[in-house]
């Protein structure tokens, strides 16, 4: 069953670009990765102070998601993750989504 | 820009397929709309009292969605939206991307 990993991010207010740009920069090797098969960064509605991001990837499986956070790749993609913490209003939050429908 | 709404949703624990079935029974009109691209439910994490599922449609724009949410297709499409009313833990929230990256 397909699945699908978000990743929801509060950004302060006015820093909306710097995230987008932290994402563009990225050297992801997502593409290389057995059952990976979509990937997007979704600007969602901003509140008093934060705008709401989501990181969007789409897996042809939970184990195959599963498999990548086991793998040196994982480990690579998170390896700069603490860059530009003043950015963000509290740590990511995942959720994991079936396809159902 | 693509635009992606998403509607979550919170259903009392052992009604998960009950929710399924809601929408598997629905007559959508959605693929005659203009500018619609795709959709999905989704099936999300349990809590102790609910389970999350998202609707999730994928639109050309933010301006073919709310054209969509002001036609005759959209009322029709909820006019239903009533039914099964003991099976939700509050009402839905609306949550609306667009795709950056």
């Amino acid at each position: 069953m397909m699945f699908i990993a978000m990743n929801r991010f509060k950004i302060k207010l006015g820093h909306e670009q710097d995230f987008v740009d932290i994402w563009k920069g990225r050297d992801s090797l997502l593409h290389t990765v057995p059952g990976f098969l979509e990937f997007h960064l979704l600007q969602g509605p901003s509140t008093d102070d934060f705008t709401l991001f989501s990181s969007h990837a789409k897996w042809a499986s939970r184990d195959a998601f599963e498999a990548w956070t086991k793998s040196d790749a994982f480990r690579q993609a998170h390896a700069k993750a603490g860059g530009g913490k003043d950015i963000y209003l509290g740590p990511p939050q995942l959720e994991c989504f079936e396809v159902v429908l």
